[in-house]
């Protein structure tokens, strides 16, 4: 593993989540190299804010199959030390998943807990910082649509992240709309090619949701 | 290796080089996943276009290290048997740093014979193909500032593709000129990070030239 640089007096953008915000990004190469972004969001975001800023440091924290409860494990290591000025998180999906596939999960009064312990930790250990909430999604397709009626408490999750984001006001980036719009526009694999990943377009469909989140920071 | 979904009725695109057009792709997943066209130009290009027309097929075959000899070693299994009706090339900076590096790079005479019959054998084959070919570029740092005086042959190799494109009706997509002028606005390491591969900006910088002469195809 190469050390991060990091580059104080530059304006730090952090990208906390799961696979999603991970998206097979190269875990051991440096933070300011492409590969570093994975093949999702968090790389088109970074292509759009660096035109404008290229003094801009981002840092793309997702890691597969994370739930709530692995996000606050590692927080300290990979957001506090990088007192990053604007943390984006999303999370949830896995806090189902991994109940129906591994019953491993984490139900949604932990789910709940666990976010306010990371928002308010977070908020006292860095009052300036912007936190950015993004719901998590879900739609009907390979990898969920067995079990569907349990998959679908990810929408209640949702709600919980929504409802967190409002009372500590933060910014929430809404997305599940969003993608029931794209889907019935475009079909659910060109959407979600699981029904949980973004394939090009949905991850397309999250930078603009995120940019325009943003810009109203 | 899951094989390729081949949508004969679409329209296909095939990216073919070496690392820059890479950047790290997942060889072992399906091409229509964000994975497959990892962090680079193609990816970046796949996300414009499948936002105009989601049905097209979009093919990364960028493998790593490649010289010409090693695009023309596999052109039937890489290219041909996808009959794509656009092939995208950028090749050339390996023919000259492996022979810096290893002692195995191609020289001037067999890399213009070599991309001649690339073309020829690609246009008897597929007379109604476009093709674009892609100019190498090549700027001084980390890779490269040692042994510059022989690493900037590149610039030969880089006409010679021009002249095959003349040659031959085909787009040309000039690049070199645009990385020097990137360079001298944000530096050398953000537009190439060693002086060979693109940084985001690099990456966007491509996106954006490959975008403005495939309108004109």
């Amino acid at each position: 593993m190469i050390l991060p640089i990091k580059r104080e007096v530059c304006m730090k953008i952090l990208f906390f989540g799961d696979s999603i915000t991970d998206m097979r990004r190269d875990k051991d190469c440096q933070d300011f190299l492409p590969y570093s972004y994975g093949t999702g969001y968090a790389f088109l975001v970074a292509n759009e804010l660096l035109k404008k800023d290229n003094d801009l440091v981002i840092y793309n924290r997702g890691i597969s199959g994370n739930r709530i409860v692995d996000l606050y494990s590692r927080i300290q290591s990979d957001v506090w030390d990088y007192a990053p000025d604007v943390l984006s998180i999303l999370i949830g999906v896995n806090d189902v998943w991994h109940d129906i596939a591994y019953n491993n999960g984490v139900d949604l009064k932990t789910y709940e807990k666990t976010y306010i312990k990371i928002i308010e930790e977070t908020m006292q250990k860095f009052p300036q910082i912007k936190i950015m909430i993004l719901e998590p999604f879900l739609l009907k397709a390979m990898a969920t649509i067995t079990e569907w009626e349990r998959f679908k408490k990810v929408y209640k999750y949702a709600s919980v992240a929504k409802k967190i984001a409002k009372k500590y006001g933060l910014t929430f980036v809404p997305l599940q709309k969003k993608f029931d719009k794209l889907e019935s526009q475009i079909g659910t694999e060109k959407a979600l090619y699981d029904g949980v990943h973004p394939n090009i377009l949905g991850c397309d469909l999250i930078k603009g949701e995120w940019l325009k989140a943003y810009k109203k920071l």
